[in-house]
């Protein structure tokens, strides 16, 4: 560890990770798997060393396709004769800037939970691609087959089906960058606010490999939408915080619904946007409930 | 009647008439009442004279507030005893250029029944308010009392409520022009059509007594909005014709949503706009499911 930090440069970023099954619960037919509503999502500032300095100094030939990571932990049944989780990314993906071998997070050494003394880090993908008390890693010329990379393990189908359909795994294709998303983190959800005064409103809002170009709120359930304030995202894969400051026209029972829409002109659906057997990718827009008296 | 058809102007126009209970199968909790999938709407051409001709060669005070309508139709229990609906509008409404007494409908006399031999047209309004077998009219210095104006029908909330709330009747109020809305008439939802060959999706659009400033269509759940064509209105209070060409990126399950967007920039909600508890007013968003082979 030593040596690695002091071998390459080390870095800092702000960097998302997000679960690949945040929403779940919202799926009709119901899928298995943690039914989550507002979702595991953070962006803590990673301190580390990049992945491809790393893998530079290593040695990468013309013919590396994946990464494919191993940790020190066993499986989550503890038993040892299982697998426990080897997930991986496109070599695209492991060569880029932000893509780091973090061994610490908010200005500390990791916490255990989160992959002490080491961990990959992989900014704006599934979380189960930033593998956790990390051991090794390989530079494979074909995509990598640990375990939850094969089956239905964060897949989704290649193409759309109707809810509830059993799909092939022949036609089920990986989860990569994760879709446009935004949450409301403040006021929490059931506020009670008075008409005289204005409601401060704000949240964070991320785009996988992108960033977010603008932000909307809408009060009446998304019949108008007004532009919220949105800052600068500080380095790329990083969520931005915004704000918006609102008047309500008359008391009553409101719903606050946060709309992100990013550098590529895709928006958040107000409705889970497509089925899928395991229930990932629901970035329907959040709400909350306010009301005002 | 033929007294009628000789002392006043006959006009026609295409007017929309429009069931406020539409969409009511979309309400959670679920509320009573007729529950519609994509609801009870039409706009024939109706032939008549004009409301205001034959109120103002009767003489309106300047007290006037309302008018309400008694037709020869029994009570639906056929009950002799029992009320039939009677319903009004403000004079306002009722003074408009479009507001028809009505004798024909689609260039022949009123079938009996759409109210033969007369019957109220209020294009835009609940279609509750465009009395049939019109027997008389009341001008009226109050809003009007008859059977199906008070207590909660075609009534809301006059301040948003929880779902499933119980609101109190001082706190309802009636329902007047009917908010934006459009549906998608052709094809049929479940179609199967082919990769190689665009999709030509039709159907309607229309906003009370306003008109249809945009319409857009998406076939990704609102994640991206094409503009789709849209015609101008004929006359006021009708509906729009708007049609879209649709190329498909690849086979799979769509869905195709419909989305209008009224002259002040009103536009439909991804989903129910507001739970009240008779189950008024769902505008949501229409959509069909497609199949691409």
């Amino acid at each position: 560890m030593e040596q690695l930090k002091g071998s390459f440069e080390n870095v800092s970023y702000q960097l998302t990770l997000e679960c690949a099954g945040n929403g779940r619960e919202e799926f009709m037919p119901s899928v298995r798997g943690s039914q989550r509503i507002t979702g595991a999502v953070g962006c803590p500032m990673w301190t580390g060393v990049r992945l491809r300095d790393v893998l530079m100094a290593s040695g990468v030939r013309q013919s590396a396709v994946y990464i494919g990571y191993y940790g020190s932990d066993t499986h989550l049944s503890g038993d040892p004769s299982r697998e426990s989780i080897s997930r991986g990314v496109p070599i695209k993906k492991a060569l880029k800037e932000d893509s780091l071998l973090a061994f610490s997070m908010n200005g500390t050494d990791l916490p255990f939970l989160h992959g002490y003394p080491l961990r990959l880090i992989l900014g704006g993908w599934p979380g189960s691609t930033s593998g956790k008390w990390l051991k090794r890693i390989f530079v494979r010329n074909d995509v990598h087959n640990g375990h939850k990379m094969n089956g239905y393990s964060y897949k989704v189908p290649c193409e759309g089906v109707p809810p509830g359909s059993d799909v092939a795994e022949k036609d089920m294709c990986i989860i990569e960058e994760m879709p446009v998303k935004s949450l409301v983190t403040f006021p929490r959800s059931g506020v009670i606010c008075t008409l005289d005064r204005d409601l401060e409103v704000r949240g964070h809002a991320w785009a996988g490999d992108s960033s977010i170009s603008k932000m909307h709120i809408s009060t009446d359930f998304g019949q108008t939408w007004i532009r919220a304030k949105l800052d600068s995202p500080v380095n790329i894969n990083v969520w931005q915080h915004w704000s918006s400051s609102i008047s309500f026209p008359q008391k009553g029972y409101y719903e606050i619904w946060a709309r992100a829409t990013d550098k590529s002109s895709k928006t958040q659906s107000m409705v889970l946007p497509g089925w899928n057997p395991r229930g990932y990718l629901n970035n329907a827009c959040h709400r909350i409930v306010v009301s005002v008296v």
